[in-house]
């Protein structure tokens, strides 16, 4: 691997950092709050080792071993970084609490280990909501447009739009689509902050909510979390943006060329669509005791959470750790799932459940008829037998690391519940589980272990595991 | 599919269960049990069925679709029969409870709803624990002599020893191996049997706690389990024997043809010696505080329970519920993994987690080094994609239908440990797990929609999944 190219990704990666620090350096002037001088030395400080790393002499020749640790060291990287106004400003109490809460911000979490988020100043809540949201643009720009240009053996190969870039022009193709991207999401948070300010929140509480549900995070302002607004229709916007950003964004994209029936011919967001909609009535029909039996209370809170857990955005409305058992688990498998490939959700994908769900029924078919040989087919369209081999060792990768966190989280000795949650929350990006990390909870009281774990764990999640792993692997480092 | 070949196997395998009722009518008479007449109702019922479909007049010409339906249905038909001896007696409350024992008996599962199995007939406890043993015994015969025979795209075709058979011959090639699965297992019972009877246990309890191990299910005639007898030799010996039967018959196979190296060449049961020394040191340090920093305590139930539930057998001798989480999640692993094919254990088997790990390792190396192309290797030996492609294929569709029996499950409404390892212990044949289940509790507080749901994990997990999965397929039953 060619170390020098990496650095001098990374060096610009770090300079755009300090530059994203300067809105919250702004606010903190001028709300004059404890922590101006905590982002002044961060942005010096990210600038400067930017700047160097930036001006490396080397011939920017990216393959694909240089493009995959580019990625994995960036968030890696921006975390490490980024959480030094936290730890610098004496919000968070200790580094490795600044480093976790960074991580969930970059990787779209939204675990937080702030018991009480209320207390601390606009600034560092805004620089915390705003890794959110750049973290989600960054996803998208990873997944729809980087990966498919790198050829990777991965589930966006898929999309014809974004691929089919050789290395050559790889840069010039890269921007473009990032350019639109950037447009949408853009656009999409703005529409969505109008609408947060018509069902009547401040200014300040509708940026960071709309950051938090376009970037699927959650981080809130409240420790009520949208809750605290008390507003039906608020929870019921909500709702329907959480489910739009969990939609893959080249069907926007395609839309903006003018595609617009691309969405009707998608078999994932149709899978999208059905699936949500039977969690809510099965978890509404479950929860009605709990409510009292209003239908109202019971469908809001069964639609809100449903659409927050499933695009892992994490936002709460209620106490779920009151719920029955039976909605947990349909929670539990939503964390799991994940939303549309190509959004900012976390999980599996559903087209990958899909893709699984399809391999079985092949093998049974085949097992039956020995001479049958066919394809898996999504949309009409046949999938590359490669692609069905890579969605299911990814799944395996998955459960593997789960349980590999999930081991090491039972050291602190919580209940089976909050541990198993807690590891979920984080390698699916939801960032919020069950009983002492529900909606009530944070994840402070983690040992310093358990967090570092869960931040690798988020790491590894959002960038779909393998960029990851492959940066442990000895072939990766072995040879220029 | 051709029903009547089907019903012809199955009035086989009924004839054959009703014989194997007679030992159990004897004990009843000598005894002079309440449950007499209940064996003879059953023993008369079942041979009569089973001769009359015995006598069908087809040709026997099985294709690998009747072969599947038959292993599916006789699992499925000895567990719907085997349950009259309960049910008639009464020893059972109720039919369900019944089929649930039974299911659990020849899957070697080892799960009970009785509370007090002290208070039972000799008779019963004799059905109770033979089942588990004849289940063992069709297991080995299942997946060492017929799979591979049917040419099944399974993890068993890579033993080349009992691979091969062309369909023609494949009744003499199958009794042949299946003579010899027969020998190596009633001798290595009858072993288990002397050294039980030498660690001072009485004969019938030596013969049940032999048929335990054997079939690695774990039914007891104490409600204590095996830690009643409170004999260290007695413990240690049985953790010796359930690593033995954790171990492939084919090696024993091999090495009673001749071929003793091939123990020293088995990839998997190096892996296998080594994850549980591995297990065992781990659990061994984190429940020292439990037993006050006793050695001998700690390290004595440490290997116990490792053995016991990497194996799948299920016995107990002390209560797990009281060890701190890592332990319990260290033995929640050990329930997924299962020890070596070709045993009579359950989970998904140690050989698949070693293909399952290479496979993660093969694809890094291929997205690094797109222009590498190479095959899995176990044991020196090069693995067939296909088998790879059926080992990912089979560990998404367990987890699948473990999260699916989890949502059937908490209808009931227990805790959330409970549940999944109710649901863990059913599907890997273990029939033990933790909080309501643990060794002190039993399966009888669950609803009757949980326990036939659970049955049936127990026959899809000890089928390998896909033979059942098949039988619901339309595909196996359109045309002839």
């Amino acid at each position: 691997m060619n170390l020098k190219v990496v650095l001098k990704v990374l060096g610009t990666v770090l300079f755009w950092e300090s530059v994203l620090m300067v809105p919250s350096l702004i606010i903190s002037i001028i709300e004059n709050s404890y922590d101006r001088n905590a982002f002044i030395v961060s942005i010096v400080l990210l600038g400067f080792i930017g700047l160097m790393l930036k001006n490396i002499k080397v011939n920017l020749n990216i393959r694909k071993r240089e493009a995959y640790a580019s990625v994995a060291l960036s968030w890696l990287m921006m975390s490490l970084f980024g959480a030094l106004p936290y730890y610098i400003s004496g919000a968070a109490p200790n580094y490795i609490d600044a480093l976790f809460e960074t991580a969930s911000g970059f990787t779209t979490t939204g675990a937080t280990i702030f018991a009480n988020v209320e207390t601390l100043p606009r600034s560092i809540l805004f620089w915390r909501s705003f890794t959110l949201w750049i973290g989600g643009m960054g996803v998208l720009v990873f997944t729809l447009a980087l990966a498919p240009s790198l050829g990777a053996r991965s589930i966006f190969l898929m999309k014809a739009e974004f691929s089919g870039a050789s290395s050559g022009k790889l840069v010039p193709k890269l921007s473009e689509t990032a350019k639109l991207l950037y447009i949408i999401y853009g656009v999409m948070t703005g529409v969505t902050v109008i609408l947060f300010l018509i069902g009547g929140m401040p200014l300040f509480d509708a940026v960071i909510h709309a950051f938090g549900t376009a970037g699927t995070g959650g981080f809130s302002v409240k420790a009520g979390g949208l809750g605290h607004y008390g507003s039906s229709f608020i929870e019921w916007i909500t709702v329907f943006l959480m489910f739009l950003f969990g939609i893959n964004f080249s069907l926007y994209y395609a839309a903006l060329k003018g595609n617009w029936k691309s969405f009707l011919k998608n078999e994932e967001l149709r899978f999208y669509f059905i699936f949500v909609i039977f969690a809510i009535l099965l978890i509404f029909f479950n929860i009605l005791p709990v409510y009292n039996f209003s239908l109202s209370d019971s469908i809001r809170n069964s639609a809100f959470h449903v659409t927050s857990i499933i695009t892992t955005t994490g936002f709460a409305t209620t106490d779920i750790n009151m719920w029955p058992l039976l909605s947990k688990i349909v929670l539990f498998i939503l964390m799991v799932t994940g939303a549309c490939s190509g959004s900012t959700t976390g999980g599996l994908k559903l087209i990958r459940v899909m893709i699984l769900f399809k391999s079985v029924i092949r093998e049974v078919n085949h097992a039956i008829h020995p001479s049958s040989v066919s394809k898996i087919k999504i949309g009409g369209k046949s999938i590359d037998d490669e692609i069905v081999d890579n969605t299911l060792i990814f799944f395996f990768a998955y459960i593997f690391i789960l349980f590999v966190s999930i081991v090491i989280l039972s050291l602190d000795n919580f209940d089976f519940m909050t541990t198993f949650s807690a590891a979920l929350a984080s390698i699916s990006n939801i960032g919020s589980g069950f009983e002492q990390i529900g909606p009530l909870g944070n994840f402070s009281q983690f040992s310093s272990l358990s967090k570092v774990t869960m931040a690798l764990c988020m790491i590894i999640g959002r960038l779909e595991v393998l960029p990851v792993i492959a940066l442990v692997s000895p072939s990766m480092w072995h040879k220029q």
